[in-house]
């Protein structure tokens, strides 16, 4: 029994990290461990590369280099998520974990592209061109726009005022008119990276209101949500995940409240 | 199996925590919920009490108001600990985990201690008396005092320059020339808060000092602080508590080097 | 038009961080490396030293060693703070955003102290002497002092009780009864230093109270809050960015509602 569950969590470990579990396994971190690969990250409902997305925002969140370090090649190595990708994460996470936490994340994903492609005697292929965004230049477009955006993915009626720093030249020109509407990661993978992050910085309103939009734009259902809390908990404790799940069913209460609603009125 | 689970799960929550369990237990938490309750805080070697001090460190540092009142209710209202140690508890943590978040738990303590005797219909205590202070008010006789203190308490046998803001007026004249020195709350318990508050702040260098003077001072045994590290990571994350158990092998292997060579010189 | 705001973006980063910018502008950082340096930091209403406190704030609230060594090397090297100015804001630093933090800070400004020197070829100067203190030793009249200042930093009319561990060994005797009254850092680099600590630490009385002080106090405009909120959002991610949002907006409100009933009562 005890051998048998030993080996289902190495062997998870294996699966997930793309690399031997660590060799001392008696110690009390061990039945964590366990936990958290033989179990957590094997259930259903979400796929092992939407769990990848959550991990990611948690681990960069939390300041530990070397789980940060092997979840990135683990995420790249694994072929879960493209380059691309990952790239368009950082950026995302520099949004909502902040700028330098964003800053060694983006360092880190750099060394270990490169380290991947030093194992496997391939040259790391040159990057894609920025330019030309896809979003408009021109500052009135790009507030009108962001205005948009701002009201679709946070499913809202309403947008914030334009003359404002904060609400302006920062939420509408950059985050939902440029940030949101980069290709190169879908809308999906932007909840599950965004309710991570959010969740763990846990300003009230931005957790509510994510968790909020994620349901309603039926992005993610009831019970990808309810494994989202789950993957975060046991990679940002067990306080924050108890908080982000009362958040949830409140939502879910809302959203189905809202749903209904909308049924009876044609 | 699983109805025997679930009973040794809500058992063990009721046993922590001093209410009943959540009544749903039907969602993809309650295996994390399990395995915190029913298996960590169940585990030898930190009894419930030492347990209850990294855990309330966690659960202030992490901005989730319903667990951090659960737990400073369940604290108090087990008896693990006194009311003057929750107070110090308090004041420690402000050091090391920030004021701003030691505000919150301070007005939570205050709350749930007046809740506690609503419930039993006893009036609250009043307030022991702050003065006379325990330590030297002469700022040089401090100072030398902080001196002293901070080569005991972390082990080392230098002190920081003192003509140096952070380190004259803060580190030395108040953290180690008088907080550290308080009664009414003992070494073991300032270390258990210490380590989990700067395992969750994660700058290196803390963590390291106060991890190997925790050992080294033997205030701690290594057994204890493996206890420490799958007890923080139950609520702070598998990302830091990775970083700490870390940190923790390195600082064995150093503290035992040291005491083998201490051995040998007469 | 590409061109010209890729050109417009380095000379804005090399003008904040007194030193070239990244050489592979190509990744998707590039576009927030734009916004946050061509953008934000270019802003009116406070100055690059103003946004400089605020900025040290959140890379040592964020754990992210280069922009933390980046960040303390640009404020010292460009002239914008004093060595006895940054000294002092790692110790209001301290404060707010926890001992751990700020003894990382700490060893980063002394580093890149000798490090600026190094490249000029200057000898570091010697310190200051930290004695005499400028508060008084006496704990009857400390807190008296303390309780002084606490009602005169915060705008309320009451001090906590004294006969409580937090409230009187830490908050009276030490935070307002010294910290705040120390020479070497004005009133508002003490504000802009606090709220971005805050905000950071999320935990919802002290933002409230801290916002409404600097507002209430006319230390910070209300424009210059607003802008203490992007900057902020910049370096800590926009969900915390929000909630400081909508906590500033709350207090203008009450704080103007005090300034009108003010002026009706002679």
């Amino acid at each position: 029994m005890v051998a048998e569950s030993a080996a289902r969590g190495s062997t998870a470990f294996t699966e997930v990290m793309t690399t031997p579990p660590p060799a001392d396994t008696s110690g009390p971190l061990t039945g964590l461990l366990d936990f958290v690969f033989a179990d957590v990250w094997q259930r259903p409902v979400l796929s092992r590369r939407d769990r990848r997305f959550i991990t990611l925002a948690c681990v960069a969140d939390a300041d530990a280099d070397r789980p940060l370090r092997d979840h990135v090649y683990a995420a790249l190595n694994s072929g879960d998520l493209t380059f691309t990708e990952m790239q368009e994460t950082v950026l995302h996470f520099a949004v909502y974990g902040g700028w330098p936490k964003a800053s060694r994340l983006a360092m880190m994903v750099d060394e270990q592209w490169q380290h991947i492609h030093d194992e496997r005697g391939e040259p790391v292929p040159p990057p894609a061109s920025l330019l030309p965004l896809s979003t408009p230049s021109d500052p009135e477009r790009r507030l009108a726009l962001g205005e948009q955006a701002f009201k679709d993915i946070n499913c809202l009626e309403f947008a914030p005022p334009r003359d404002h720093p904060f609400h302006g030249a920062g939420i509408l020109n950059f985050v939902f008119g440029e940030m949101w509407l980069r290709p190169g990661l879908g809308m999906r993978e932007r909840r599950l990276v965004t309710v991570a992050c959010v969740a763990f910085q846990d300003a009230p309103f931005p957790i509510m209101s994510h968790v909020y939009a994620a349901l309603k734009s039926r992005d993610l259902s009831f019970d990808e949500m309810d494994e989202l809390a789950l993957q975060f908990g046991a990679y940002c404790g067990w306080p924050k995940a108890a908080s982000l799940g009362q958040v949830v069913e409140e939502q879910k209460q809302r959203v189905t409240a809202e749903w209904a609603a909308e049924q009876r009125t044609p």
